[in-house]
């Protein structure tokens, strides 16, 4: 089968035995999402060797559960060891000796067919399309904000960054009524919140209402947007760390004591809230696919997903 | 009178004015205490210029209420504007036009008189002696951590730093019955901690216990510190910043991400649960008095604050 594979920072779709299930389901892949995490492993972030990808939607094609065969899935990304206290208590996003879908020892979504284990996946609605399916894992990173820290209505919120991740979380919390602003610097993509009713500006911009936010949410991946989440959060505001920019970060700590602000960092969510907004339409995902590419073309699409002005990229193996 | 005074890097005990009421209280201070942010005011830090010192026990000369006078207080270091919210609140810790004795728009403690809000004074029990008294704003905001997170007996909890900060802070968090773990480099003032029935350890066994900590309260003000308390820390684990390290820091951002990590800084405390705790005992402050200088011997007592293996330095004025 194909498969989109770093190796030493050398990526190639190359053409790789199928895997055997081994205990775990077996899912043909029907579309995969890039991630700006894929961009990271391909440039060498974890170490990473093998398929990546782990936004995808698939149909599973062997399982130890026979109820699942043939039905349209999503799968929970982290796969854990089992038997440690957070696996017994349901949570394997942290289990020491995890693996993580195309990220941590095991290979990914880039491909034709995965595996991963039966308690993963979660049946897709038929009223949510492929193409919406496929956003299930970025969206449960934007619900898992509520995982890590209450927003109520009364929080001011900013939001930096308006890539897919940015856009997921605005769009997340402008479910809660809280009063938002997004800071981007892509007008193209300031436009799809502003469509939503979001209001919008300019990090330049922005610097104006240092000072005022409860929350502040960096979705940037970049250094500078932490530097202006500090300053636009007011003292003993939170800052909410979404995105894994894999880079040291230069911070002033003696800031974060003397403003008593709080940083919290938050990676995956629970997909179960990502199908519901995705159920009920409440989330609108179609804005921010840029392109589609066939799977053999998974070199050039990364390119292009790492390029000014693209949101997402998907890829399509049958295609 | 004399004060200790910091005018661009340049400090110095001069002869000044004695300071006018001017509306607040007028206190003849009987000690004050050496803290390490005096020791960065004097590098440079938050560009005050006048008398520093923030930790000081005195006697009222001047107050509008005159039931004060005479009177033997402590006093809160956080002046407000006495009109914003927060002030109005009462807690003008985080007021945007606060000023902070001897840190911010305010001549400090190292002196023969300060002024003060009469709000800020809290009266002191008897049985306190000075030398023990001088050590209630350290001691609040070492109890302070109990403001910004909650900490349980069943939590494991590290404390990294075995200055004077660092030895409040474990005696304040070993109150509550946590598992606790003293991470210092000094043999001599390990050695206080573990008469005090608390587990010690250097920077480098510490290792051996990495991913293990529920909490872990950075004392140190180092940027090592920082980066050993990410290391302690489990998965979804809480660092407590409590030291102002004013030199930038690097931080690898996405390990909060990744392993879901909160950073919650702390700085000043309320003075009364420090003085219950004085009054009951529960914290063995004098074993951390060092040195006592007379206030004209303020620069030298400065340098030797500043010194390996030194603890609290104390300044007596009437000397």
């Amino acid at each position: 089968m194909l498969a989109l594979r770093v190796d030493n920072k050398r990526l190639a779709v190359r053409k790789i035995a199928k895997p055997a299930a081994d205990g775990e389901a077996l899912i043909r892949v029907l579309l995969s999402g890039i991630c700006n995490t894929d961009l990271e492993i391909a440039r060498g972030y974890a170490g990473f060797k093998g398929t990546i990808g782990h936004e995808f939607v698939g149909v599973v094609e062997e399982s130890s559960n026979q109820k699942l065969v043939g039905k349209r899935v999503v799968g929970e990304i982290n796969a854990g060891c089992g038997e440690c206290a957070l696996c017994r208590a349901g949570d394997p996003r942290h289990c020491p000796n995890h693996t993580v879908l195309g990220i941590v020892g095991r290979d990914g979504a880039h491909a034709e067919l995965l595996r991963l284990p039966v308690e993963n996946l979660l049946p897709v609605p038929n009223k949510i399309t492929d193409e919406h399916a496929v956003f299930t894992e970025p969206l449960a990173a934007a619900c898992g904000i509520h995982e890590r820290a209450k927003i109520t209505k009364t929080d001011r919120v900013a939001v930096i960054g308006d890539g897919k991740l940015g856009l997921l979380c605005a769009q997340v919390v402008s479910l809660t009524g809280a009063p938002l602003l997004l800071v981007g610097k892509h007008e193209s993509k300031l436009r799809i919140a502003k469509r939503l009713g979001i209001e919008t500006t300019t990090p330049a911009k922005a610097t104006a209402r240092n000072g005022t936010f409860d929350v502040v949410i960096e979705a940037s991946g970049a250094a500078p947007g932490f530097e202006l989440a500090l300053n636009l959060l007011r003292p003993k505001g939170r800052l909410i760390l979404k995105s894994t920019f894999n880079a040291p970060t230069t911070m002033n700590a003696s800031r974060i004591v003397v403003d008593e602000i709080s940083i919290i960092g938050s990676r995956c969510g629970r997909f179960q809230p990502a199908l519901d907004l995705l159920s009920r339409g409440a989330v609108d995902v179609e804005s921010l696919i840029s392109e589609e590419y066939r799977l053999s073309e998974g070199v050039h699409a990364m390119e292009r997903a790492g390029q000014r002005g693209v949101l997402k990229v998907l890829l399509r193996p049958s295609a």
